[in-house]
């Protein structure tokens, strides 16, 4: 099994490396390879397989096809720019959300290695007015670039599978809760913030009312999803080219409640409602249940609940030691 | 007002240029000059103002930026290669109804003369399992690259309008009956073969079972519709930049029976059942009906009814003259 992960040198890319390492298998397959590639050269990785690590610009179609020859069985495509990004560079977003997604399946083609494509798609493929849960059969109407190029490359993914010269499918993952490491500008951003800052000792500006609803994942569930979309058998993947991956619905109060119950009530007093309108705009156009129907029957992985992810980001990125 | 007709040399192109020329006007403002674009270089026509034709390749970008550069008003772009032809050759189909329709949006956008632009998608779109009724939120599953290249087309429309680089609407045409002119080899031709060679004394083959039921609309309703959607406002475009058009739903024995009404036991004896499972194996998986809830609300035009559809055939393309 030959794997080739494209965005390996973001958060969950370089997840996903470190845990297929662990595995050393996929789909039941022993990995006898992985190949590793982002615009900047990812980290390599201890494993029981040849790792090799690359920096490539997917912009360039001459890049995605030595990728090809390399005859991947399965590739991860995690590799784009950020909806924030894309609507400020509208040019820059087609580019690389788009164009180069198009440019790996015609290298995938060309190369007729038919592997398993795990597409990284976003629940941004969705736009207003959404019902409270969204059903799988819910029409995308992406209200950013961003959403568009996701939702055009669900449909080119489909296609190309259709005709038997991959074996796609796309996975809109929820919203990842807790992300490690530094906040960031993504609206979201504050979702994880909230959790985080708190247990590292730090304040948190919470922007929007408590009342907001989202659907999110642990980053652990959002790699496991990815491995078991690689792992589905043909019919299963062509019976569900592209769908929205599990994840539990939660309200901030409930975010808030459940951080109380595992940190206690002087972590939660670190979130200061700082309301934004800005930020609460953008959240209330989120979805916020899905039926998610395809992926429950197909036995994706689901968090335990909000506690849960707490706790596992304790264990995992704190070393189980949080401030008090 | 310029307008531009893109696949001028079609059906549906040439029916709109000259119902264009007869009513001098499009949204209440007068026709100005119109440009006539096609493969093959289309037929002028008589009109209150000046009539340009052009044969151009559309898959090439500056014959796109020399359209652009004529700065039209108005853009009717229904040049496509048809469902069968994408099927058959994969890399044509996505240069011709995807990437010619993107360089189109990006010629547009870099001359910035905002036109509306009313894009000619289609039914193929959807894709099984449909439900009886097609709502207007129902998700797009193509099941042809014809279709996926028209899905696509129709997000970047959208995108491209919600940026303010056009003013676009996607229009789903129904499947068109009765078409003038001879048979084709697309799988709906024989839902016009059933009323028009009947009329003109000849025998006309059945391949499926009589009480398929299908979307359709005359060829007026879809010319009209077409102008209907370049004459919406801005708001209103923005309101459903994607939607299908209003259409009858009819069963193949609806349309015997109307045919009959209008013209006689000897004509409707001239339909002979052939049953052709490849056929009958496409037409099943096309939506029956739909709401069109967004088209209804705008004001659409819709068909009187399949007996009217006869009879308007009658008068416009037979001169009201029928085989007995």
């Amino acid at each position: 099994m030959r794997i080739v992960i494209l965005g390996a040198a973001g958060m969950i890319g370089r997840k996903l490396a470190l845990r297929l390492g662990a595995l050393g298998a996929l789909a039941a397959r022993p990995v006898t390879g992985m190949l590793l590639v982002d615009r900047i050269e990812p980290q390599g990785l201890a494993a029981p397989f040849a790792v090799e690590t690359r920096a490539a610009d997917i912009t360039d179609p001459a890049a995605l096809a030595d990728l090809a020859a390399w005859r991947p069985d399965a590739v991860f495509h995690l590799a784009a720019i950020v909806s924030g990004e894309a609507e400020a560079d509208f040019e820059r977003g087609y580019a690389v959300n788009l164009d180069a997604t198009r440019h790996l399946l015609d290298a995938l083609k060309a190369a007729q290695c038919r592997p398993r494509l795990v597409f990284a798609s976003s629940l941004a493929v969705y736009g207003v007015p959404l019902p409270d849960v969204v059903p799988d059969d819910f029409n995308l109407t992406p209200r950013s670039s961003y959403g568009a190029q996701k939702a055009i490359g669900e449909l080119l993914v489909a296609d190309y599978s259709r005709k038997g010269f991959v074996d796609g499918i796309s996975l809109r993952l929820p919203t990842i809760v807790v992300r490690p490491g530094a906040p960031n500008r993504a609206a979201s951003s504050f979702l994880s913030g909230i959790i985080r800052e708190p247990l590292n000792g730090l304040s948190a500006a919470l922007p929007v009312k408590r009342s907001m609803r989202t659907w999110i994942a642990s980053p652990s569930v959002a790699i496991e999803s990815l491995i078991h979309a690689a792992g589905l058998t043909p019919e299963e993947a062509a019976s569900a080219r592209s769908l929205t991956g599990r994840g539990i619905s939660v309200t901030v109060d409930e975010m808030i409640d459940a951080l109380r119950e595992v940190a206690g009530a002087a972590v939660v007093a670190r979130i200061q409602d700082q309301p934004d309108p800005a930020i609460e705009r953008i959240v209330a156009s989120w979805p916020q249940a899905f039926a998610v129907d395809a992926a429950t029957r197909l036995g994706f992985p689901v968090d335990g609940g909000m506690k849960a992810i707490i706790e596992a980001y304790i264990a995992e990125e704190l070393g189980g030691r949080r401030a008090a």
